[in-house]
């Protein structure tokens, strides 16, 4: 509607007449009452405590900085499959990780390295080249020449880890040994690595025995994988030193660190803030070992090493070594197993002091120096490191409990010493031991689980469930017995949601058709919020406990259990459920499961099933949620494409148009054909989904209930025809020569006396007569028929 | 492979010889150093301080249980449309709530009401449902009866609300009046709701005016929509009090009250707690009132009313009245306002006194109660609700600044004379006002702006951020300047989100290729991770002080600048970008901006854009991600099966199959046709898509100019064929009659001498004698083809 122009003109002039934004109202002239500050009860709230292993307590968590943490985490040493102890550490420093940035609020600088130099991937990385350069390459098929290499192989190995076996005759020597099982665990004791030779050697001698036997099956693959145990020692020891292009000491970290990123993804392990890695350090290790040896905690040794004095340190007033675990001091069991399997030590003036800086023998990889050619020591690498990101002190330090001696407490006296301060690392968080099925984990007790095996087993979130119920800093037993109950747990948890979900709907379904649902809170919905709020402190207290995760999901699993009981009670009809109070309490649940790392869903109202990729979720990438309909779309081209270029029935194709009809359905579509020959296309929701599916096939019931009623109509129908066929058979002349009725006949076959022998009447005649006269009709169509 | 039995049995025993978990390291013979304790800075950090409306000023906040906050919020009266202001309040409010549950970590029960009994409703339920009963449901069609019944509503609108004019003669009264609009302002303020008056009159008129006219195109809708406003008051004044159906006045809240719902989701508003409802307090109210009658605050009067005794109140030495705006005290304008239009208020003892219970007269909603049939009084509403949940003390009470007085300061009245306390609330929250281009929104100005509207415009992204970026408590005037300043910090936040990702999917790409690139952090990283660092702590500050939105979106951006000079710098060549330390800034803006409530990506590298659903990544709902590629299979299908249905050429479906496949090329899908007949599916990149759709336009291109050769060359050919034929066509007998070749011919046609009269030689004769032969053939040909 068009005003006239001068009212346009007012409304106009109205617009512009700028009611100027009153001044902010300040009257001083009347003073307000006096306000009473609240009671302040903050130090009733628990204060953050945190299980350091620098003091073997928990202590009140102080950062340097307020609101930041600083925080080195030791990485994998990257030359294998990243297994369950892995996963046990990495997943349980991310859930503490999470609950400090995600509940406490800090902002955390996370630094973890990769270590790609150590002896360990030098040996790996050398042992996998040799065995391709001069076993894989060589060798095709399973020929003698390859036999008696393998042998000899084998009488190594078995000489030099097995030295109780006679490698000749091994198989009789396992069965008589087998009787005297019982000297096997000193034996184990002894040998700690006993099993893994045994199972070696007795895996390699099983492959040279059976190729050896003219039915043998076995491919040169197996074959090779069989004996490499035992061959890469050999070649290593004969060829190792040859080996010295650096870039096969890079290629395998850099597959392994590749792999290890894959699998803490698929943990969902938050990645680092900062990454290091130990190759591009160098320089700064040079120049930190330097500054080591300044300040006199360090010397060179003749083969162009340098060590770390633990004794002048030990000595200085200034100092303490071994601050994490003083009594194993001394250990050369542990000590030694830190310096890897490539170092000596032989000229180092204690025992206890370990390597700066390693000369680098052939077949190993180097970098110059003012000490020669060589490669960092492996705790060296770690001080460093961080160092270059956090400085002279930092927040937290974690790695899991075996690095604490020598590893950790030498990082300590190598940092200190490089600072010459008194505490590096405020707090250290150690990660418990992880057992499987009560034992350690080994590769020789078939209880090795990769994590990749794992992700087969069980999900990430399981895996996740099992570090998040456990204390962070304690051993854990991956057993049975604990995954029925995380099961269970997990179980609990998605029920709960489902229940939710489905209460929800129902109630805003309600509210859409028009509903006007009474949200009075009454006594049983105040007791569920107050639930709630005791459950909040709970978890409160629990994460202020050394981020206790396990008691906050043991007191949201309570939470639940009172959240069902409410539930019920409503459904039993003892009053009406109201949603808020269900959906408060599951929006708080599923925040504190994100803290935890549980993938939560956008809706807040539960976590991430693997289901809920399924199309009609609103979760999952937009590749999962299009790929099933683009696959059917796909599918139905590729039948419609090839009937047309075979030019086949325009019916096969109408049929195809069905079946995508149905398909769809499936996927949770319908298509509704209309006149003007364009479906209308519906998302269904579930239950529309599901009445669909029954009346389709209640529509192929029918369809399949008519086929056979036309089957059987069609049965009568032939029989009929035959009958009558039968009927049309028969002569005229022929029809009433039935001796039970007449006895006497004219030449026209028509009855002229009865069975008692009178007279067939007149009118009985005119009767036979005109059935005759139809008869011959019949008669004369089946000639007719019959002739054709 | 089979192991022997005996070795079998080896590793079982050596399974179960469980090496027994150690017991934990305990070794209290050596003593761990001494820890130094972490120098606690706790008291650097800022403490939360909120603006406080009962102090004018910013007071430390402090909970009454430590970690846990009560908040009863104003919610809405729902009667109409909610508007800008409403978009302000609640958004702004949202804001703050979500930064003290998700930044803070506070545990929030957050009440809201919905005012559904109310005079503002009561009169809109009844005057719609009169103008339904006696108008819509009595008039099909403009007829003069409806038009004198139109004239009179607008006679008595006119003489209440516009008496300056004439209404019999109002057009030219207009006209006149229009050259005096220097009065209008004078006007304006004399009657506040003048133009809106002025503006229904106007209407009006004009419908009723136009529709008299025989060329009038005015359907029966506009006509009656455009009177509605005169028509109204009329007929509730006439028969308001015979409409007493409690469900009309229940029917239009709970309509409103949905309205709101939508509203407030689609601004992405967390839904509260507990909401709570008027119309469910009935019964408490009346308990309530009763109680403040039993201690002395308020009296009943002869009508069935019940009054609070403001001066009975405010001479009380335990209490105070007003106690946030005691200037505003005996304000009749703002005291009548809050009354409510229904109430007189007649017998009450002081002006200032307000309705605890209203007596209903005919035409209102009553209810039973011990002072006659009534209905609870507006202020009181909120005291009764907020006070069943929280009791007798809370820590926040929010709403509108224009909720102050009398509103919230008679609810603080109302709740201490209940609870004989001093501070029923700790701190109240006002947001400020909301402006729209510098003035008060208003009906009448054109500038008032419903959510839905505001909707159409900006996005809710949009609206957030204009909220955000200003302080919850102060004025906001929502104009150009500001709207363009939101939409550049849009456009800066979004530009950045998508740089980073292109960066880190490259840097992805980079590594799957096999690649190993350097992660060494230096010295421009480290300054980055330093900016980052710095703006945590100023978030941080904003946050504490007053919980500065805007504050900390103005440091976002600082940070966003730095970031994108790192980006720069590196793509100069300056140095090599790192990926991680920009994750890093990314992962915790978007951390921020999704406590400041703006929807987040999933995989924290962004804000969910409006074009995130589409297909490609990870967001949308997954029936907005699946729509296109069901819509594409539906339309190939409706092409298929009507190709069927009508029999038609087999090449029309093998075109509709290479459409589909083109169409499925621009929703980022290839499907690659097979030899075996089943294509291949592939989710394209947006590269790839691109590449390939280039491809197709190639392809395209190079069909149309084969196509365009191929129409060259039929055109050649015709040509060809047109000589072939012009060549045919020649008799034989006159093929050589060429007099500038020869001068006398046989009979046959053939030259017997040339041009010069010689003879022609019997070479020559010889080769046009076979000429002739050919040509003969060709005639013959020729003969045929013309005869067929």
């Amino acid at each position: 509607m068009k005003l006239p122009n001068c009212i346009n003109r007012i409304h106009k002039r109205l617009l512009t007449m700028s009611t100027p934004t009153p001044p902010p109202l300040k009257k001083p002239s009347v003073q307000q009452p006096q306000w009473i500050k609240p009671h302040d009860k903050s130090n009733q709230k628990p204060t953050l405590k945190i299980y350091n292993s620098l003091t073997r307590s928990k202590n009140d968590f102080i950062t340097i900085k307020p609101g930041h943490i600083t925080w080195y985490c030791c990485g994998p040493t990257v030359y294998d499959h990243s297994h369950m102890g892995h996963a046990r550490n990495y997943v349980s420093t991310d859930i503490c990780r999470r609950i400090l940035q995600d509940y406490f609020g800090y902002n955390i600088n996370f630094i973890q390295n990769v270590t790609d130099i150590d002896d360990k991937i030098i040996i790996a990385a050398r042992q996998q080249y040799l065995f391709e350069q001069k076993i894989i390459n060589q060798y095709h098929e399973i020929n003698q020449s390859l036999i008696n290499q393998s042998k000899q192989f084998l009488k190594v190995y078995i000489n030099k880890n097995l030295p109780q076996f006679n490698h000749d005759n091994i198989e009789t020597d396992f069965i008589n040994w087998s009787q005297s099982i019982p000297n096997l665990s000193d034996l184990s004791k002894e040998i700690p690595k006993f099993p893994m030779y045994l199972k070696a050697a007795t895996v390699a001698h099983q492959a040279i025995y059976n190729s050896s036997s003219s039915s043998s099956s076995l491919t040169i693959e197996t074959y090779l994988s069989n004996i490499q145990d035992v061959a890469k020692p050999y070649l290593d020891k004969e060829f190792g030193s040859t080996v010295n292009d650096p870039s096969i000491f890079r290629k395998l970290p850099s597959f392994w660190e590749n792999k290890f990123n894959q699998d803490m993804d698929k943990l969902n392990v938050l990645p680092p803030s900062i990454t290091t890695r130990v190759s591009e350090y160098i320089p700064d290790i040079i120049a930190f070992v330097d500054k080591i040896i300044s300040n006199g905690f360090a010397y060179k040794t003749q083969d162009g090493s340098v060590y770390f004095d633990t004794i002048k340190f030990e000595n200085d007033s200034n100092h303490d070594y071994a601050k994490l675990q003083p009594w194993n001091k001394g250990d050369l069991s542990l000590i030694n197993d830190g310096e890897g399997s490539l170092t000596t030590g032989e000229s180092k003036k204690s025992p206890a002091d370990f390597a700066l800086w390693k000369a680098s023998k052939p077949g190993e990889p180097s970098w110059s120096s003012q000490w020669g050619e060589g490669r960092p020591g492996w705790h060296i690498e770690c001080s460093v490191m961080a160092s270059d990101i956090t400085g002279e002190v930092m927040d937290i330090h974690s790695g899991g409990i075996d690095l604490c001696f020598p590893h950790h407490d030498n990082e300590l006296a190598q940092s200190e010493a490089y600072f010459d301060n008194k505490q590096w690392v405020n707090y250290f968080m150690h990660n418990g031991h992880l057992h499987i099925q009560g034992q350690k984990m080994s590769k020789s007790l078939k209880n090795f689980i990769t994590i990749e095996e794992a992700l087969q087993d069980y999900t990430s979130r399981q895996l996740r469930l099992v570090f998040a119920l456990s204390s962070w800093d304690k051993p854990l037993d991956f057993k049975d017995s604990l995954i029925s109950e995380v099961k269970s747990v997990e179980s609990t948890i998605s029920k709960f949601f489902t229940t939710v979900r489905a209460l929800n709907n129902d109630y805003k379904h309600t509210v859409v058709e028009g509903g006007y649902i009474s949200k009075k809170v009454g006594p049983q919905e105040k007791q569920l919020y107050d639930d709630l709020a005791f459950t909040q402190t709970e978890v409160d207290i629990a994460f202020n406990d050394n981020l206790a995760s396990g008691q906050a999901l043991r007191s949201i699993q309570d939470l639940i259990g009172k959240s069902n009981g409410y539930i019920q009670q409503a459904s039993s009809g003892a009053f009406e459920l109201r949603i808020e109070v269900l959906l408060q309490v599951t929006n708080w649940i599923v925040k504190i499961l994100n803290i935890l790392g549980f993938e939560t869903r956008r809706d807040k109202l539960g976590w991430l099933d693997d289901s809920d990729n399924q199309a009609g979720d609103s979760e999952g990438s937009a590749e999962d949620i299009a790929l099933p309909y683009v696959k059917a779309l796909s599918k139905f081209r590729d039948i419609v494409r090839n009937a047309a270029i075979s030019k086949s029935d325009p019916n096969e194709i109408l049929k195809a148009c069905d079946e995508i009809r149905s398909d769809l359905v499936n996927l949770g579509v319908s298509l509704d054909d209309r006149p003007n020959g364009v479906a209308l296309v519906k998302f269904l929701n579930a239950q529309e989904k599901e009445d669909l599916i029954q009346q389709q096939d209640a529509k192929l019931k029918a369809a399949e209930e008519k086929e056979a009623k036309k089957r059987e109509q069609a049965v009568a129908n032939a029989k009929k025809e035959q009958e009558k066929l039968e009927k049309m058979k028969v002569n005229p002349l022929d029809m009433f020569k039935d001796v039970t009725l007449y006895t006497e006949w004219d030449e026209t076959g028509l009855p002229t006396k009865d069975i008692n022998g009178e007279e067939v009447t007149k009118s009985m005649k005119k009767k036979l007569t005109k059935q005759q006269q139809q008869q011959e009709k019949l008669y004369q169509e089946y000639l007719k028929l019959t002739s054709a």
